[in-house]
């Protein structure tokens, strides 16, 4: 089993990578942007959906107010970007948010930033990839059935390609991040051009009108649907802290190509994110969260799902059956595919953080076969998939657990940073105490919008399913502190004193036997080579019958070691063996027993079943015993060397990495 | 964890047996009747109903031929049960028809008889438990839509009784069985009575018509029909050889008692089956396979079953609401439990007996906490569930799988105790000849017509279900085989060989190094403690950093040990320390490695989480190499002694057994 296996995993991921050619991985600006830039880009294909679907609570009526809430929108998105242009300069080393808040602001509120983080990172994966399934499923409708077991099949797609390595995916991903900006692009510019010349474009729900939902909306509800319109439209603000902790992966010089690509990513989003929420004005797009409330959707509304803005956008432009509206949608699906891409690269690495603190696992440190860090990767995947599968792959129901997280460590961060400039204000000239100044200023407005937002969003989605995630931040942050605690305890009580390395006074050895055959005279002869001060073969008499048979077998072999039998009357083999043992370690206390365990090494995954399991047990319970070593006898059945065989000839790669097969 | 599990296991079993309490275990015939018994009478509940059900194929125009079809089944039934009342006396250890055969036609017909015998065990318990839950569903309809649950927990249920021990389930089985003996009986001369007092029961059916299916049923086809009506009924000999296989439960003088139990049993049988068919015809019960056939069930045929042959006659003979109508309906379905249980008696049995002849893993063999072989209990009841489970506990359907192994091991014992009476024949006087004659007459009668009867189920029944016992049949034997040849080789591979109880010239120890804390130190001790001829410390360098400091600290502390530094530019720990080992061999083939490996320790299962667990894979690989010992050195956290505090605390029955918590 384990050779297929092995074979598997070469395939999906290739050959290991050396450690020294961690620095080939190193990305240039061209394909960093649809790495790291992927994650705010692809927020355009839902950020406007979002507003519009909020709005539409209240019928066709409250539509007109959507460009003032995509202003907002916009200046916010705006401060942010230059607010995070700032932290890649002053920490450059990819730490992001959580390095900034840790170095400004201290231990517990970057446990805080950690776990908004981890929660940003797995619901960036799985609003994305329900997007983008979402949006495929625009263009080609008979998939609409199946969008949960596709979404899943992607995230396993993405998490293979992940595994795989940085720099593979950096180039499978370039291409279709263009092709999205380029084709989302003409589609606004078309559709400016076709409204210019008269001829503006018209969504095919542009006729329908919306059954308003029966809930007050005047005076202070009216101010709270368009806050929580507002709140949904920020999801355009996530992802553009992704450059921030990707900074190490960037050409050298580091700092100031993140800090470009940082701005060009910006101008990207608020450019197709404007054009797409005007275009949606001009084409009049109508949606609504439950399709039944639509006047005149033309399906049955239960079982078919409506298109995206985009694609209603696209195919007012286009044409619903024309190549590029095919093209935009393969653009949008494929964008939100890079943007899950973008939780896979940075959760990992955030997670190696974390470990090597010692806030989590330190699984989650080990580097893996291609430099990734395989379990992070593994462990985002999964909770990703869990997740698509309890909402049913909804972006509606996942989006109101998303932006919590993102605007907790926004918030963080910003205050991190006026402390940051408020420090290096204290050693600083004059001509720089301006310049400090001002960056400060920018800090400081960031900071105080994204607490604004904060607070406007926990107000307007708790109870739309938000509140999982203020139950999920604080338990992941008692999780880290509690992890930190336990290493440290377990490292203090590892940490050598005098007087530890006494050697045992004796050793006694003791060899189990069930029956007499050539396993059993290996454990004994092994026993014997490492000259113990006592050597004694112990069976558990289970059976009467049985141990006169091996007593007589003993006899007639004239085998010298002493055949010591001990009694079960209950039929057990574990509790003897641990009284007996217990017994010589009362008699000396200093002594140390070593047990040595036959057991028979099997080729194939069936012969386990066959023979006894029983020393596992023993085995597993002996370890609890202080002074106690467990030496396991391996007898090698002819069935191991056939399997040794096959390991050797089917691993791939073995030749080149100048590993032999086995003698 | 464990704890828990123990707990659980002492409050559903209770306390583990002393194996000098077997003999207590034995069974006087007042019990051994319910417990061997139960599965024979238990088939009165559904063989006059599946004989019904055949013959409605052709709608009520066929059923004045049910006596002659339950006839037929009587006298098949009374030379079955004389026939093995001679397996009993002449094969009294309990080997039942396996031992008859195994004895007398060789080794290959008693493992085809071994694997009918195993797979009439389970369909005993799937069929019983599918039909008691039939009987339960017709004194209570509610039940109807919940009878695969209910199925599910009764079988649990069984599980854990026979997990107990023998003796404690046949106390617990004895009253229903009589309950049930009594009730139906009752029901019979009551309604004989009526009858007799010209006011003859009627069912609740019997204004009923049945919607014949469209097949022709004349000619050929009609004798077709008949055969399969009387396949059908011979579901009433299932069971019968249960007491053969009992026969050591019983008390002194085993087989005469044995003996006497079957001759009851028969004739109990036998006027329970001819009463049920008697009163089904006089009071006209009328069931079909499907509902939706029957012109006048009452409530919608999709959603709600009929009743039970057996209800019908009772709520016709004492009125549906009636006491004595819930008494033979619990009677019915408890005795039907109590069938399934004889499985949960011989199943273990036999596969004990087949797995200490090397037919089946010897796991099978292992006698578990309460003298009776758990695995096998274990595994019969999953086998059951999935079973019911796969069919929907449909009795109908499960019943096609069920007398094929049943009549496949009654003519094989039939053949092989003619044979027993040839071999007899030779050595014996003109007295005992004439005796011999006779007997073999009876087996010979009993083989040939059992023959006749399996040949009979497999063309009616093959296409309705049995050809899967037709294909679980020789898989089985296959298997058997099988394992009996692995067990072979390895047994001829492990055979001492003069010159196999050579010492190793040198012994090489090898302490595998990641950090310097307490654990490595106490590993070098260890190591150190065992004289061997080389002591290294190994450690791979995954991080050059880690290593350094590893390298500077194990300077500090002035350890003699010289640390050996492997590279590893793929980041693996396995493979470097296999090449390293490989070397070590390579220059000293009849040399001894010994690798020790510090290991924690951890009380609480999480806490392993939090370990790295590299050592295990690496433990698991060295297995594969000869000449190599894995030795743990356990470094027992703090938190293992809570636990093994824990363990003695919380297990029950210790201080009664004299075993005194570790200190």
């Amino acid at each position: 089993m384990p050779s297929a296996v092995n074979l598997l995993k070469r395939l999906l991921l290739g050959r290991p990578l050396r450690s020294d050619r961690v620095a080939e991985t190193l990305l240039p600006k061209r394909l960093a942007l649809p790495i790291f830039a992927s994650d705010a880009l692809s927020s355009v294909t839902y950020a406007t959906q979002e507003i519009l679907l909020i709005l539409s609570i209240g019928g066709i009526a409250l539509l007109h107010l959507t460009p003032w809430v995509a202003l907002a929108v916009v200046v916010l998105l705006a401060v942010v970007v230059a607010s995070y242009r700032q932290v890649v300069h002053a920490y450059p080393s990819g730490g992001g948010s959580y390095e900034v808040v840790v170095r400004n602001l201290g231990r517990d509120p970057s446990l805080v930033v950690a776990a908004a983080l981890m929660v940003d990172y797995v619901m960036t994966v799985a609003v994305s990839v329900a997007a983008g399934v979402d949006n495929v499923v625009s263009a080609v409708p008979q998939l609409y059935p199946h969008r949960v077991w596709l979404a899943v099949g992607v995230l396993v797609l993405l998490m293979a390609m992940n595994l795989r390595g940085a720099r593979e995916s950096g180039r499978a991903f370039a291409v279709p991040t263009y092709l999205f900006v380029v084709a989302l692009g003409l589609t606004i510019v078309v559709g400016l051009v076709q409204l210019a010349a008269g001829n503006p474009p018209v969504a095919e729900s542009a006729g329908w009108t919306i059954r308003p939902e029966e809930v007050d909306i005047t005076g202070v509800a009216f101010v709270f649907l368009l806050l929580r319109a507002f709140a949904s439209g920020c999801t355009a603000l996530t992802g553009v802290e992704a450059i921030s902790n990707g900074v190490p992966a960037f050409q050298r010089p580091k700092a100031a190509n993140a800090g470009r690509t940082l701005v060009i990513m910006g101008i990207l989003a608020i450019f197709l994110f404007s054009g797409v929420t005007a275009l949606s004005m001009i084409a009049q797009v109508r949606v609504a969260e439950d399709p039944c409330d639509l006047i005149g959707f033309p399906t049955d509304c239960h079982s078919t799902g409506q298109r995206t803005v985009i694609a209603q956008v696209a195919a007012a432009v286009f044409g619903s059956g024309s190549v590029l509206f095919y093209v935009v949608q393969a653009g949008a699906a494929l964008i939100l595919l890079l943007a899950a891409n973008t939780a896979f690269n940075g959760f990992p690495t955030l997670a190696s953080l974390l470990a090597q603190r010692r806030y989590l696992p330190r699984q989650l440190h080990t580097r893996g076969d291609r430099l990734a860090h395989s379990n992070g990767i593994v462990l985002l995947g999964l909770v990703a998939i869990a997740l698509i599968a309890a909402f049913e792959g909804s972006v509606t129901a996942l989006i109101q657990l998303y932006i919590i997280g993102v605007f907790t460590s926004f918030t963080l961060s910003q205050i991190g940073m006026v402390k940051h400039w408020n420090t290096a204000l204290a050693d600083a000239d004059r001509a720089e105490r301006h310049r400090i100044h001002g960056n400060r200023l920018i800090n400081a407005v960031g900071a105080v919008l994204t607490a604004t937002v904060l607070v406007v969003v926990l107000a307007t989605k708790f109870t739309h399913g938000a509140y999982l995630v203020v139950i999920a931040i604080p338990v992941l942050f008692a999780l880290m502190r509690g992890i930190h605690r336990y290493y440290g305890d377990v490292r203090r009580e590892l940490e050598p004193e005098p007087g530890d390395v006494a050697l045992p006074s004796r050793v006694h050895s003791v060899v189990l036997v069930s029956t007499l055959h050539k396993p059993t005279l290996r454990a004994l002869a092994f026993a014997r080579a490492n000259r113990p001060d006592t050597l004694t073969a112990l069976t558990v008499n289970v059976d009467e019958v049985d141990t006169e048979v091996l007593r007589r077998e003993w006899d007639r072999q004239g085998i010298e070691t002493p055949l010591k039998v001990v009694e079960s009357p209950y039929r057990e083999i574990t509790r003897p063996v641990i009284d007996y043992i217990k017994r010589i370690r009362r008699a000396g206390p200093r002594d140390l027993v070593c047990v040595y365990i036959p057991e028979y090494v099997a080729g194939r995954w069936w012969e386990n079943l066959l023979h006894n399991q029983s020393s596992l047990r023993l085995t597993w319970r002996l370890r609890f015993e202080p002074g106690v070593l467990v030496v396991s006898v391996p007898w090698q059945l002819d069935s191991s060397h056939r399997r040794q065989v096959d390991r050797a000839d089917r691993a791939p790669g073995h030749a080149r990495r100048g590993i032999t097969p086995p003698d």
